[in-house]
C-alpha cells in the first residue's frame, strides 16, 4: 500500500535545503548509539567546538538546539526576554516579522524598524529608534534575510546598541558558513543558525551561541523561561557542564550529519568557503543579467548565496519554475509575501555552490521554449 | 584534527533510542529534496495517514512536530492551556513531573496526583482529585512511564474526565507501536509520542494527534499560544489544509526515516507487533528472574518493552552496566531520580525486541565474573 521511498534526484538551488555531500548522508545513516553513550558525549563536545570555530567565537555557551532554525530564533528570544522588556527589531523581510511575533508572545515591548523588503537597516535607522527607546534590552537583526537576499551590515550597529547598554541578537540562518560572519569580532550576544543552508546538512538542527553578557542576562532573570524545551538553564547542562544532565533525547543521527558537515567546512577553510560563494555568485550574476534577470537588492547589500531576482518581462515565473523542477529536476525558490509570483530566490549554498550548478540552471533556461530572455 | 565518525556497533537495550532497521537508515540517507517540493508534500500526507493508522485514530489534526518527544509534550500543553486553566496531572515518575513544570509555565493551575514511582494512577485517585477540582480543562497521564516501566490504564479514567467535561491528554512516547494503544476507542483528546522507542526510527520527531474536541478548544482560545514554533494554528497549515503554508523547514531526512519505520510497523501489523513485544518480554522476564533480578512494578501494570529491575544483591550496577557497554557493546539504561544507582531499565523496543537481544544480554551477564547472580 505504501511503496518504497522513491524521490527524484533534485538539484537544490532554492532557499534551502541545499544539496548534501555524500559524506554527510553517509554519516547520517550510521547505526544509532545512545544519546548518553560516552561516545555520543564526545561527539557533542566535538560538535560544540566545531560550531565555535565556524561562528568564530570562544563563547562557552555554544550548543545545538534539537529543532530547526525557527526554534533557534525562539530559543534566543524566550531566554533573553521577560515580560515588559524592550526590544528593537529590524523588520525588512519575513524573518524580522517572525522575531516580532515571538517577542510579543514573550510579553516584550517591541520597537520595530520597518524598512522595505530588500533594503537593509542603516545606522541612521537605529539611531532614530534609540531616541525613542534609549535603553533597549536587545536589538535583533537578520544578517541574511532569506526572503529578500539582503545582507545586513552588523558591526557599527553592534557598537551602537552596546553603547546604549543593550545586547545584540543576530539571525545567521542563511549567512553561516557562506558569507563573512564573526561572532566575537562583531560582539554578537546571541546568534542562531540552521544546518540546511550553506552548511549543506539536512534541516532539523539549530546551532546557537550566547556571549558572557547574554549568559549574565540569563542568570539575572526574574521569571522562568516560558518554554521548557528551549530553557537554556536546562539545555546547557545537557550540552556541557561537569556532569551531563538528561534533558531530552538528542537527534543522534542528525548530530552525526552535522558533525560531518562541519568537518567538511573546516577542511575547506571558512574564509575559502566565503570566497567560493562569492566567486560562484559573480558567475551566476553575470549569466543571469545577460538573460535579463534583475536583482531585487542593491549591489553592495546583496547576499552572494541567495540571489533574489525579477524575471525578464513576459515570463510566467510559476510555469517556468515548475518546468525546471519537472523536466530538469532543478529547484529554485519562489517569492514570499508581496514578492510571491514576482521574484525567484536562487540559492547557491554549500554543496549547491558550484559552477556546474550555475551552468545547469542557465542552460536549462536557455533551452526552454517557455522562457523568454532578452 | 577531527577524524572520520567512528562509533561502536552498539546493541541498544536502554530506554531509547532502540536499534534502527537498516531500511530506516537507508531511507534517511536518501539525497535531500525541498521541503515544499510536491514530492515531499505527498510524503507528508503519507506519513500523516500512517500516523493515524498506528495511533488507531481518524483525527484530522494528526501531524509530526519537528523536534523530539519532549517538544510534543510541550506542543500539547501550550496549545490546550491558557493562564488560569485547571489541569490534573498524574505524577508517578519523571514525565508526569515534566508535564507539571510545563503546565505551570503556561500559567495553569496544576492539581497533581502524586504516587510512588512505579505505581499507577487509579480510578479512585482520579475520583478523589475530581472532588477538589470538579471541572478540569485537562487531565494528563503518562501511558508508559519511561522512568519506571509502569503501564497506565487509560479507558476508565478517560470516561471519568469526559463526564466531568474535561479533556484527556496522554504521553505515549514509550508505548506507541509497542503496546496496545487505541486513541479513538479510548477517547484520547491529545496524544504525543517519539520516534526512537518502539518505532525504531532515529530520535528527533514527535507524532501528535488532537481530537475534534481538542481542536474546538484551540479555536476557542482567548490568548495566543506562548510558543510560535509549536503554535498549532500555524503548524496545522503546514501539515495539511487546502494550501500548504510555509511555517518552518521540516527535517526532510528524519521524515524519510519516519516514513520507512511506519511502513515497517504496518507490514508487521500493529497487533502482531504488540504481541511480539509481549512474547519477548515473557522470555526476558523468566531469564532475568532466574538470575535474581526483581521487577520494580507489579506484574499487572508492567510495561513489556521497558523492564525496570533491581539487580540481585551485592552487584555494583554502574560497574556492570559500563562493562556491558565496553566489552559487549550492549547498552542498558540506569535509573533516574531516586532510582539512580538502584535499578536498570532494559528496553526491548522495536528492532531491539528480539530473542537474540535477550540472549546476548543474559549470556553476557552469565559470562561476566563481576556479575553475581543467585
Amino acid at each position: 500500500m505504501y511503496t518504497e521511498l522513491n524521490t527524484s534526484n533534485r538539484i537544490l538551488m532554492g532557499p534551502g535545503p541545499s544539496d548534501a555531500h555524500p559524506r554527510v548522508l553517509k554519516a547520517m545513516s550510521t547505526p544509532l548509539i545512545g544519546h548518553l553513550d560516552p561516545e555520543f558525549v564526545s561527539i557533542m563536545d566535538e560538535v560544540k567546538s566545531m560550531v565555535q570555530k565556524t561562528f568564530l567565537t570562544q563563547n562557552h555557551l555554544t550548543f545545538v538546539v534539537s529543532a530547526p532554525g525557527s526554534a533557534g530564533m525562539e530559543t534566543c528570544l524566550v531566554n533573553l526576554l521577560e515580560p515588559g522588556d524592550e526590544i528593537i527589531i529590524g523588520v525588512n523581510g519575513v524573518f524580522g516579522g517572525r522575531m516580532t511575533d515571538i517577542a510579543e508572545r514573550c510579553g516584550a515591548k517591541v520597537h520595530k524598524i520597518e524598512k522595505q523588503w530588500g533594503d537593509i537597516i542603516t545606522v541612521e535607522d537605529v539611531k532614530k529608534v534609540l531616541n525613542i527607546c534609549p535603553k533597549p534590552k536587545l536589538l535583533a537583526l537578520v544578517h541574511a534575510e532569506t526572503s529578500t537576499g539582503a545582507l545586513q551590515p552588523i558591526k557599527e550597529i553592534s557598537d551602537l546598541v552596546h553603547n546604549a547598554g543593550g545586547m545584540l541578537m543576530v539571525d545567521a540562518v542563511t549567512s553561516y558558513c557562506g558569507v563573512e560572519l564573526r561572532v566575537d569580532d562583531w560582539d554578537i550576544d546571541a546568534i542562531y543558525t540552521g544546518t540546511q543552508k550553506c552548511l549543506s546538512a539536512p534541516p532539523g538542527l539549530s546551532p546557537v551561541s550566547f556571549s558572557d553578557r547574554a549568559v549574565q542576562a540569563l542568570e539575572n532573570r526574574k521569571t522562568k523561561v516560558q518554554s521548557w524545551f528551549l530553557d537554556l538553564s536546562l539545555v546547557k547542562n545537557y550540552w556541557g557542564g561537569s556532569k551531563r544532565a538528561y534533558h531530552h533525547t538528542a537527534p543522534v543521527s542528525s548530530v552525526f550529519a552535522l558533525r560531518e558537515s562541519l568537518r567538511i567546512v573546516l577542511e575547506e577553510g571558512l574564509e575559502s568557503r566565503w570566497e567560493r560563494h562569492n566567486a560562484v555568485h559573480q558567475v551566476l550574476k553575470a549569466k543571469l543579467e545577460k538573460l535579463g534577470f534583475k536583482y531585487l537588492v542593491e549591489e553592495q547589500h546583496r547576499l552572494p548565496n541567495l540571489n533574489s531576482v525579477f524575471l525578464p518581462n513576459g515570463n510566467d515565473e510559476a510555469l517556468i519554475r515548475n518546468k525546471l523542477l519537472k523536466d530538469y529536476n532543478i529547484e529554485v525558490g519562489g517569492g514570499l509575501g508581496d514578492f510571491a509570483g514576482k521574484i525567484w530566490r536562487i540559492g547557491i549554498m554549500g554543496e549547491s555552490c558550484t559552477l556546474n550548478h550555475v551552468n545547469m540552471l542557465i542552460s536549462a533556461l536557455e533551452d526552454m521554449n517557455e522562457f523568454k530572455g532578452v
